[in-house]
């Protein structure tokens, strides 16, 4: 099952130096989902070849525009293209009163259904659940409300042994895959670990953008595959970040290190900064599976980069 | 005195085939007016090579997204860069409701002074003046209430000729500039002809876009020096135009012929079509001077480009 993260835009605040602002595409099995909109993400998805009506549901973490301004163009874009597939949106409060007042305004009544739901910012609530994965937030710290996601695939049934099937009945075949034991007519009992493989370990992704060093992270986020992680700044500007409720390099590895993640990606590149090698650098002091984000690059969820 | 066009965008309400939506830059001499900004307009100004700082005035023409979703962004940008200098927003009143909305959710106090005027769309009403240029609204037929602007230099004063500089005595030269005739002492009457030249021509600049045909403006586009007109469709497609509220080309051509305006330039062109060339070819049918805009490029005012 493919599990794969392409970041669209890898930049902050000020778009500059070929890096756009925040947004992400999530491919869970083919369902596409879109993790923030900043300006121009439309463009960017085209650029990644996206046919946007497989986009099933978009998260938008937080009010600042960098996050959510693209979001009217890309609906536009969807209504003008024929989309007739619902399309959920979750988000602050704040972004439903945006979104509707803009389609209100410009007397759009889009052709496809546009299902919002309130984002309640506080780690472990469920945000959505299907029968592949489950998301929930994760309660950032910032200058306003801002809720990250942890998106985890489901644990799967125990796949039978091929050379065990013939013994295992029809009927007790689900019990089996569930993990159950098998009692034979005669009373013996044959464990379910003689019958059974080990079911591929479920991933995980979590995105943390934008958020101040928040350690209190650290046990929703215990072993996840993949962390997305904002690093607005390098460590000399650790007060600038303070004060601005962003993270360090060095921060978001201490992060990543703490809750032993696979893979730490680093985005949200501050516009003062040419090139992020030396965050790269920062973190790597830290946490060694560290690499930085790109435009268009995809990461493979469950992969494990290795450190440089 | 610079007087200049760039059209930034000259795609319609989707993006695609290279083209951005609409977005125009008015170099007056070296003060500058945007007009619309659709989604990445900041980018465009970007690889323009423009100082933001440089805009004084934005004219939002009305409330469908490819003419405005790109100004939040570009506030935000301008804010962050610093900007103190106040900057003037004249659009439809929904526009107002729709940027202070969002400046609020964002939590954003930007640092310089934004200051909107409603416009009425209605031909002929002042919008803005200063000493070198008026800018008048133009009643667009469109789905939403929409306002063109017209931009037109103020009448010049008359230069003394060098040549009898010495006859006009100075307290006299602001009456003669202004077109007296010059009584002498004496009594005998010098003719304003024999000491002035005739200053240049005020120049002229009108943007159409979007509009159905919409023959009423003609006696306001009369003589305009260079003239933008939206041309979404080709002759085939004027049922199209019809019900959508756009141009067709040649009805772009016709509207510049019975306006006998300088040059005419044709722009934000419906996705379907990959290139412009017949939209070009339908219009100098009508009228030869004629010309495609295009990303990025620039056009004079007043100078007058050839038919093809």
């Amino acid at each position: 099952l493919r599990f794969e993260l392409t970041t669209l835009g890898t930049g902050a605040a000020l778009p500059a130096r070929g890096r756009y602002p925040t947004a992400q595409l999530l491919n869970v099995g083919e369902e596409l989902y879109l993790i923030d909109c900043g300006e121009g993400t439309q463009e960017r998805l085209r650029q990644a070849g996206v046919n946007f009506n497989r986009i099933r549901r978009i998260f938008i973490s937080h009010m600042h525009g960098d996050h959510y301004l693209g979001l009217m163009g890309l609906l536009s874009s969807m209504h003008l293209q024929g989309r007739t597939r619902e399309l959920h949106l979750h988000g602050p409060q704040d972004l439903n009163e945006v979104v509707r007042l803009q389609l209100r305004v410009s007397e759009t009544y889009l052709r496809f259904p546009l299902h919002f739901e309130a984002v309640r910012a506080e780690s472990g609530v469920l945000l959505w659940r299907d029968d592949r994965v489950s998301v929930h937030a994760l309660a950032l710290r910032h200058r306003l409300t801002c809720a990250g996601v942890l998106v985890r695939e489901h644990e799967q049934l125990r796949p039978l042994r091929k050379d065990k099937l013939f013994i295992v009945p029809p009927y007790r075949r689900a019990g089996v895959k569930a993990g159950d034991d098998l009692v034979l007519d005669d009373g013996t009992v044959v464990p379910n670990s003689e019958l059974t493989e080990d079911p591929p370990k479920p991933r995980s992704y979590a995105y943390c953008s934008d958020t101040a060093y928040a350690p209190e992270l650290v046990p929703f986020l215990e072993g996840v595959d993949l962390l997305y992680h904002e690093s607005t700044f390098t460590e000399a500007l650790a007060a600038r970040a303070k004060e601005t409720m962003h993270s360090t390099a060095r921060q978001a590895a201490t992060i990543a290190r703490d809750a032993r993640v696979g893979t730490l990606v680093l985005g949200h590149f501050s516009s003062r900064y040419k090139s992020a090698d030396q965050m790269l650098r920062e973190a790597l002091e830290v946490f060694e599976a560290t690499v930085l984000s790109d435009e268009g690059a995809t990461f493979t969820v469950g992969q494990r980069f290795p450190g440089r």
